[in-house]
């Protein structure tokens, strides 16, 4: 199988993070946070040692203002339903996915908030598209890192600075960044970071992380045990405030383990990205019937249409045929697919990883050109 | 090690679990419910034959109405603030969790319900005690299947059938009794039930269930891409709507086989988890300055104080001097602990599993005898 739909899913995780997870699956299934015994303070230990590290890899305000989830998604609901001010706007951009619009629709819809959808005119989101959409209500911007349609990357580093200057919240929604883009939280001026395990991180499903300033309050949206404070109504600090209920410690320790992998080798990787988006870029263009949607760029991402066929036909066949693996339709994404005119047949997307390779496209591309005889 | 921790996390689980999530983990590494590929389709298949095993197991309504949560936690919150009434009346007994306590503290404190603890007089929750709560105004009950403190069982049958009487809702925290104790959903008249995979049923972390009546409404706390419908403002269906974001599949498919599993020793399991607690209870009443909180009972818990002991610190001595791990505290329980007059010192929880045994429980005795020695 040839597999170009890690941007949903990363399919091969290194070494590290199989091991990792599988010895806490066998040898630690402990509740992290709860007992006194010796493997209890270890899952401590351990869990305390990821926070520490992922706020290292990201600049982050402090470990305790890392906060696990179960996805990215979660992460994101939390820090917009937790920073909700009645009455107030916020502005979002049109490459933004459903886990940042249908949360925003959500407390448009109850008049909690007004919403400006940003366009950008041609590539990413600028800071000027941002600048003209701020009003006196503004208080919180949520920005996705990249499109997971097409790997075009905002300018989240101006767009902070600009934010931190008007004194308005950023969210910036690292779906696809994390793991594939440099990221620095305090000086790119990010309050609030989301981002999944599982994806660019290399990590296994079952953890999301969401990262944020030291000055900001967030509400937690579910709350239940924390192993502390059992007799007041809700844990006074954070993490437990916004972790409530068991932890999910073997993808845990899996995105500790694929942390280290990624710091180690993020240049590598984003190295491979960057000439992988760039092969499949070239050698597309020399094909008939196919408009490209996306040019070279780290996060490993390239979207097509061909012809004027149905995407999810087109990667129907190529699953079915060739056993390719990719992704057609509409990825959660619906306005990004406004703004391109790709409403009726979706996109086509390749997401790369760190153990794809240029032979892989080769044969792709071959494959790509006798969809024909099997579409309708 | 000897581990009676087994009510916070089951520290051995069968081989089947392990190696049902290994599996997963290292060649379905899929974001299932999004691609059209071979492995995607697989994955959906596998996710399907899940909720159709726990739908069965538990004479629930759907497999449609099977939703994955990270843990119990998220799938009682889900089930209490996606069934909220505002004005409405809520029922919950003195044995509820915090995970189910917190909720509904927050709705009240909101003003948008009115809540009402039943206290038991002696052990169980009653029928009588639920019905002399009910007002005009009660829309849900709220019910441990088993404190987590004692494992004293509640009687949610009679319960049910009272409810359902009346046409109220009625909510089962199964926490503690999945896996260890006879559950059927549509006989017992339970109309949302909810669970941890890592406890009794012996699955990994990562992953709880909500269970629900096809008749009934539940409300989403998070929304997000649910690979379908993307361009409309929420998913319109069940599983769907509960279940935004990349599920944990590796958890979930340890769920499988945990259940199957469980299935085919569930009578077994049981009779070991009466033996053990019983054998606990007979020779720990022969020691001067025990105080038993726990009967005989099938979900495998024996909770006790000892001399004036502040439990917390029993618990450190045993796990400290001699590796037995307990749970001393509160656990998470604050008004069990009201109700019991253990405020001060808490109670020792043992809590066991299908790999524990007697002669564990002879040394844990003779251990307990020496905790004099080390307590100041």
């Amino acid at each position: 199988m040839i597999f170009f739909d890690n941007a949903a899913t990363g399919a091969i995780k290194p070494n590290c993070v199989y091991e990792g997870a599988i010895n806490v699956m066998k040898y630690l299934s402990i509740n992290a946070g709860r007992g006194s015994y010796r493997l209890a303070l270890y899952a401590d230990e351990l869990i305390y040692k990821t926070r520490k590290e992922i706020c290292s890899f990201f600049n982050g305000y402090s470990p305790e203002r890392v906060i696990f989830t179960k996805n990215c998604t979660e992460a994101l609901n939390v820090a917009i339903f937790g920073t909700l001010k009645k009455g107030g706007h916020v502005i979002a951009s049109a490459y933004e996915h459903n886990s940042v619009l249908r949360p925003l629709y959500n407390l448009e819809d109850k008049g909690l908030i007004t919403l400006t959808i940003v366009k950008p005119q041609n590539g990413a989101v600028l800071k000027e598209d941002i600048l003209n959409a701020i009003t006196p209500k503004t208080y919180l911007v949520c920005l996705t890192g990249a499109s997971n349609v097409t790997g075009e990357i905002n300018d989240y580093e101006a767009i902070g600075s600009l934010l931190k200057q008007k004194g308005i919240l950023f969210l910036v929604d690292g779906a696809q960044i994390a793991g594939h883009a440099f990221i620095d939280l305090k000086e790119q001026n990010i309050d609030i970071f989301c981002f999944s395990g599982h994806k660019g991180m290399d990590a296994l499903q079952g953890v999301g992380c969401l990262i944020f300033n030291k000055e900001l309050e967030i509400k937690p949206l579910t709350f239940g045990g924390s192993g502390s404070e059992t007799f007041s109504k809700t844990p006074s600090g954070y993490p437990e405030l916004l972790e409530s209920g068991t932890l999910n410690l073997p993808s845990i320790i899996s995105l500790f383990h694929a942390t280290v992998y990624t710091k180690k080798n993020f240049t590598v990787k984003q190295k491979l990205m960057l000439e992988l988006t760039d092969y499949a870029v070239k050698n597309l263009k020399k094909i008939k019937g196919v408009k490209l949607y996306s040019k070279q760029n780290p996060i490993g991402i390239v979207a097509l249409s061909y012809n004027d066929y149905y995407t999810p036909e087109i990667a129907g066949v190529l699953g079915d045929k060739f056993d390719i693996a990719t992704r057609g339709g509409f990825h959660c994404a619906p306005l990004c697919h406004e703004l391109l005119n790709t409403k009726q047949n979706g996109l086509l997307r390749l997401s790369f990883s760190w153990f794809n390779d240029k032979k892989e496209i080769d044969y792709f591309i071959e494959k790509l050109l006798k969809v024909p005889l099997y579409v309708y």
